[in-house]
């Protein structure tokens, strides 16, 4: 078995439990309110910017035969905010006002704190779970939404046919960078695993609840 | 008026809030559940580990008539988590069980980040907001508590004289830095040092509410 | 006086002793031993490698306005690359079997250490140093080079009209980060303009002296 | 064999040059021109000043198990900046005005370069390489230097049996982290080892030499 295999195996529960996210069987079946996709489409927007220097900062550390792929990520990026504000302005969505959510702020920060300190098969551990988590995410969306709805390019992106094969070529990476692991490094691209499968049920569940800062309960 | 005058002055609503967050104002009368203490304990006691690779990355980035200063406070770091030991020891809570909270590790991301990527004078606003609001907090909490209280001794730690002096050197450093920062720099340190606090009354709210991972009820 | 013709005088004295450099000279002329001209290309090679995580470590770093343009450079050193391994078969020259100098790797190591350690201005100071130190010593050679020459492509690369266009905006922009830094962080970029100046001639240097690491004449 | 026996093994062709360069057989004879001790002595004083973010830099990184000790050690290196600067009065040395050579300014690059960017076992491995050389290097000027040399005390200071119990503890750690990493980072090891070696031939070459910075003959 490999590690992909392994760890998604032990993380099935909460893997799940993303996967049957009400944000997701709502915007699947079009009964997710208006402002609650705003909600998540500001915020992941803010989400997306911040993984360019994660992106960046995986580069920095990446073996000579990862670098090209790695980079070429990038501009992917740069589309991928394109599609936002194209999609925003359609929808009337003022993407710019907004400041972070604690959650998204959070995630940011594991992300970078991650391809700064750790290592970088760590690091690459968690942007395959992250990207891993939106392409089977918005392949359950695609199951029941509607062609002509306006988020519609969002499916597109995400569970197109092209990013799985960049979901799939980050998988055999990650497999393999696995199996070059000591098992110290190994223990904790396992823990990172996981985490990256919390912050992604987190990101949902920050979107549909209208969180707060903590205790900030009117918005400081 | 200094930067710090001026900070305090602007995030005074949030700094209200934090030195009247229910944690410190119940942990002050007696009031506060064990369970509730404990659980502050064992997240705390995470993040005072955590802080030792934060005070090191400033370390490493630190002018050099800061180096000396900066790195004599990693030791009392050290001594701080044999403080939590022996308390926890002497109040039966367990220590080691526990994994991070959302809002600590959350928390610790957002250090750990800071330290890497943002330059000097930045990281170190977010030390001095998080070294002045533990001075202030338990500053709170010793105007009730009983001296024969368990807890004593963290009121004794952090708003003492000798940790009064620290955050002066933190205080007066910080001013000094924000006086040689540019204008953009200066601003990111004042968006640092509203952050900070928010995480900081985040932090107090997480022991209170017994909070899970967003999305995960049941503890994942 | 914008900072970069502040610092362009301040350093013309070094900067004109690497503009006179005998390695241009000699390429100019085409007098230059192939055998020097190889060194040269096997280690800028290497140079060109590093250069990659360089760059991403300063997308990492960089403002939301800078990150397109600059990792958009990291296909341009990619086929910069190709252009090594094109030439390199031309003249028949073996890239891969070289380990790095020791100028080579002391270069490579300051462009790392300084991307990760020092603030986003101080980085990109030394990226636009590198850039036109580079755009100026191959005008220099252009003025005599044979265009029927095997080494006109590198010619072609560094002197032409987009390269200049690439140097041009690292100009601009150096001048608006120097205007927007406080006088501590714009010493520092004074420092490293001064410091990136000298690894350039150390370069040229190192190809045309057949240089050992320093007490181990024999290679060890 | 451990790691460590093998790498010794691997380098010590290297390690012997090292071991009988010219700048330690004359110190322990007595027959080292002044001028070339005092030159050792103002870019030793910068290497140690550097050593500072270099540690801080790997405790940032560190295991649990490994901060407090090697936190422990940032002390002693402010102590050996004392001893630098108290031999310097005592023999009439400026330690102040003296920019770093080439090769100090080289080594430094490259033990902060890999702090930043390397994995912790590999960092760790620098710095093992580092202190073991040092201690080896002085138990060969002991070997006959007058105890009433002004230099006794540098002979003190790293072949001392405390700073071997030092050298002791470095060399079972990176023995341990080299027993649980993977073949990979192994590798990576076993490569840093041999440079940290060469920087460390270097620097006492650089001492005798005199060396300017390449291709600039006068100083610049």
């Amino acid at each position: 078995m490999t590690f992909t295999e392994e760890q998604l195996r032990r993380v099935g529960p909460l893997w799940d439990r993303m996967l049957s996210h009400r944000f997701l069987l709502e915007t699947r079946d079009g009964t997710l309110p208006d402002e609650t996709f705003a909600t998540w489409m500001r915020q992941d927007y803010l989400f997306v910017e911040a993984a360019i220097p994660f992106i960046a900062g995986l580069v920095a550390k990446a073996p000579r035969d990862h670098r090209e792929e790695l980079a070429g990520f990038l501009p992917a990026l740069h589309r991928e905010l394109e599609l936002f504000e194209e999609r925003a302005e359609r929808a009337g969505v003022d993407l710019r006002g907004a400041p972070p959510s604690f959650t998204c702020h959070a995630y940011v920060q594991f992300l970078l704190a991650t391809a700064y300190r750790c290592s970088y098969a760590e690091g690459f551990t968690v942007l395959y779970v992250a990207e891993k988590a939106y392409h089977a995410s918005w392949k359950v969306v695609r199951e029941g939404l509607d062609e002509e709805s306006p988020w519609w390019p969002f499916v597109e992106n995400w569970s197109s046919r092209a990013f799985g094969e960049w979901v799939g070529w980050l998988e055999e990476s990650v497999d393999a960078l696995a199996e070059g692991a000591g098992h110290q490094e190994r223990a904790r691209m396992q823990e990172l695993f996981e985490l990256t499968t919390r912050y992604e049920i987190a990101f949902w569940e920050m979107a549909v609840s209208g969180e707060e800062w903590p205790g900030i309960e009117d918005g400081g």
